[in-house]
């Protein structure tokens, strides 16, 4: 027969079972933190009508779509979370209540140029909460609330959300008579971190043609550093001049007093006025998040808020708030980082079942309790040598194996052998489940990243 | 602004938030029952390469798949997660330890016809058990009990795995000298169901051209009927003239005498000799399941015994066995069929918290302790009347609202109600986790399915 070589494409991830059994848990984590903010799952076709799927058309993202006809349709692979969002709420409008709270994990697809760490496929993690015509502000002082729960439940401690306000930042240039300008400008202060101050204001002055006076007064703004209430204390010095700069800061205190109740410590989270996010999308509050030893990676959950999420659908007006992580690069990066945690379990079960007589019946009766009692049991029949059978339990991690022969079957017991202690006791089937819960729940528990 | 109307291709299920609420649980289910056998989770592309992922070749299957171009890259959309198994199995082989268990739940494609009931895109959920050469008859013994776990734990009791082998056919058509022919015979067999048996004999008379002492010898052993005993009584009485039908008949009483090891009571299990699978890729036994009341919606979760998974990749006999959910249309068939269980909390939180006051410190870390302690917790502080914020809470089916006025916030209490039975008690936050937790574990504990 003529083979085919099996390959996987380049830019799409595929992973062997254990470092898959931590992105599950990775993503289960995030599914339990979202919904104890009240966002409601939701799932949409990978697949959309093209027309729909680049209604707001233009741009890179264009480029970079998986386009194709099947019969008479053009259809396209989704890029993002968001298109897909606008396309149901302004779709389901009628039959939804607002605000609108909204989870999603998927998959996403953009044919990037490969490249390591790049992926073509790849999961997106998306909140967003969607008001009807009017979204309280509270909603924009509650993410970082969710963003640290889920941070803090994946393993990590040293990270900083980083919040601003767009309507702060227009404030700022209206001062300045440069309100034509400032999509641009907030382009070039983006690019802070990156280049430099010098550089910045070598853009803002060359090619957005500012004043020497104004490109340093913008320097001099975005400098501001502090703590929260030093960077506030430091912002009221600009007050009283511009309404918009006025409502941005009473937006900006608001999400920053709202800290201490949503049970943010101030560690993780700092009011930075150089974050703008690329996008002209958003309106008020803007996130990032950085993490403190690894400012390489970039931003790892970023979003803010927008005034129109389904303008290319629907002339209602649907305000938001949302953030998303990039999942799949993020999983890679802490895997090349050596931060995924060794702690986890990752054995296709708890427990591998050895029966060594000819009638296994017995050893199904264990199977089946340990089952019953909620733990994950495997049975192994192969015809294989005792030696063979417990290397294959300590080659995919399994913690316990329990080994059952004729004088097991005999005594109703079982041989239960705790893999990594190598202690083995001879038990009952139903304490066995007691014993195996006491030892794994303890690693089930482990977090799913761990730092240094 | 020119605005695209904004829909969901046909075929492509996309569900309301209560729907999808249940759609997340039944998948949640089977992650949970399939874990409980040692099946590790699988992710893999959508897309894979067209001359891959049609290694096959050939077939209905061929015409209805989503084929593009990339660049370069002939791409394919999945249209089943066994070819992608197969395909991961021959690349990973080495990296792998046998028996290799894995489940996936994840969509597939297919360009089908558009109608009613029939999707484009639609969720399966697998689990196949791969040996390497060799694969013990116990695996085989094991799926009905994965299965039955499964539909229980969903909330079926009123279903039948129902089994058969298809190395007793092929030996049982071996002694009517028919081997050439047992491709062909069981594909007629296979309809016995829908077309009744004088049209099966028409086809086998007619069609393969059997004579009528075989063809009546075939409906006489396909009518063999009742219980587990009686059937395998029955077979008996043809043991001993063909080697492959014994070792048939040896394996199905295998099967057959570990239920009761495996918790699965007779009710729910059926030795059927019609059942035959119409894949020649089937070798030994082979399931199909139908829900007891409604068996026009034919099996629900079927598979088998195969010896080369990945025939098309590698030399290396790869012999598995495995079942396949057609996710998408069950949940839809019991969806209309109204057997999904209104019991089930389908509002995106427990707790819609209500504050009440201009300061919503208070309220918020009222949030906050709920979250703490597990409850999913929803804050609502747009600006409507008290009145239109119950019944936000109402529509959506939130069990419980906290509602944080000021005299609560005086007396650092919360007044919690329950939304169903309209009582309400003032409790402190701490308080409110543990009423919440005692009312709602009943509810989440809910299956998705109701049987009349």
């Amino acid at each position: 027969m003529d083979r085919i070589k099996p390959r996987t494409l380049s830019g799409f991830m595929e992973l062997l079972p254990p470092a898959q059994a931590k992105m599950e848990r990775f993503m289960e984590t995030l599914r339990r933190c979202y919904s104890l903010y009240g966002f409601t799952p939701l799932d949409t076709p990978l697949i959309e009508s093209a027309e729909v799927l680049l209604a707001k058309g233009g741009g890179e993202t264009e480029k970079q779509i998986y386009r194709f006809t099947k019969g008479d349709s053009d259809l396209a692979l989704r890029f993002d979370l968001t298109v897909p969002l606008a396309k149901y709420v302004a779709l389901n409008y009628a039959s939804l209540s607002f605000p609108f709270r909204r989870y999603q994990i998927g998959k996403v697809y953009r044919g990037e140029r490969a490249q390591r760490g790049r992926f073509r496929e790849f999961y997106q993690a998306d909140i967003d909460i969607i008001g009807d015509g009017k979204l309280d502000i509270v909603n924009e002082a509650e993410i970082p609330s969710v963003i640290y729960r889920s941070f803090t439940a994946l393993g990590l401690t040293k990270f900083v959300i980083r919040v601003n306000n767009r309507k702060l930042l227009s404030g700022f240039y209206g001062m300045l008579g440069l309100t034509e300008l400032s999509a641009g400008i907030m382009r070039a202060v983006d690019k802070l971190d990156k280049i430099g101050p010098e550089k910045v204001g070598a853009i803002l002055r060359e090619d957005l043609g500012l004043s020497p006076e104004d490109a340093e007064a913008i320097l001099r703004f975005i400098a501001i550093r502090g703590t929260n209430a030093e960077v506030l204390a430091a912002l009221d010095a600009y007050a009283g001049k511009n309404e918009l700069f006025d409502t941005g800061l009473s937006e900006l205190k608001t999400v920053a007093a709202a800290l201490p109740a949503f049970g943010v410590p101030e560690g993780n989270f700092a009011l930075d006025l150089t974050i703008a996010r690329g996008l002209d999308y958003y309106t008020g509050t803007v996130y990032e998040t950085t993490l403190t030893e690894h400012p390489e990676i970039g931003s790892v959950c970023s979003g803010g808020r927008y005034d129109n999420l389904a303008e290319y659908y629907t002339d209602k007006p649907l305000p938001g708030v949302g953030i998303s992580i990039g999942l799949t690069r993020l999983f890679y990066v802490l895997q090349e980082q050596g931060m995924l945690s060794e702690e986890l379990i990752t054995a296709p079960a708890d427990v591998l079942v050895l029966p060594m007589t000819e009638d296994k019946a017995f050893a199904l009766r264990c199977a089946t309790v340990l089952r019953d009692g909620g733990i994950r049991a495997q049975l192994y029949t192969e015809q294989k040598k005792f030696k063979a059978r417990l290397a294959y339990a300590d080659r995919l991690g399994f913690p316990f194996a329990a080994i059952i022969g004729e004088d097991e079957v005999a005594q109703g017991k079982l041989a239960l052998k705790n893999m990594r202690s190598g202690e083995q006791r001879l038990v009952s089937p139903e304490q066995s489940v007691i014993e195996v819960l006491k030892v794994i729940a303890e690693q089930h528990g482990a977090k799913v990243i761990k730092e240094e």
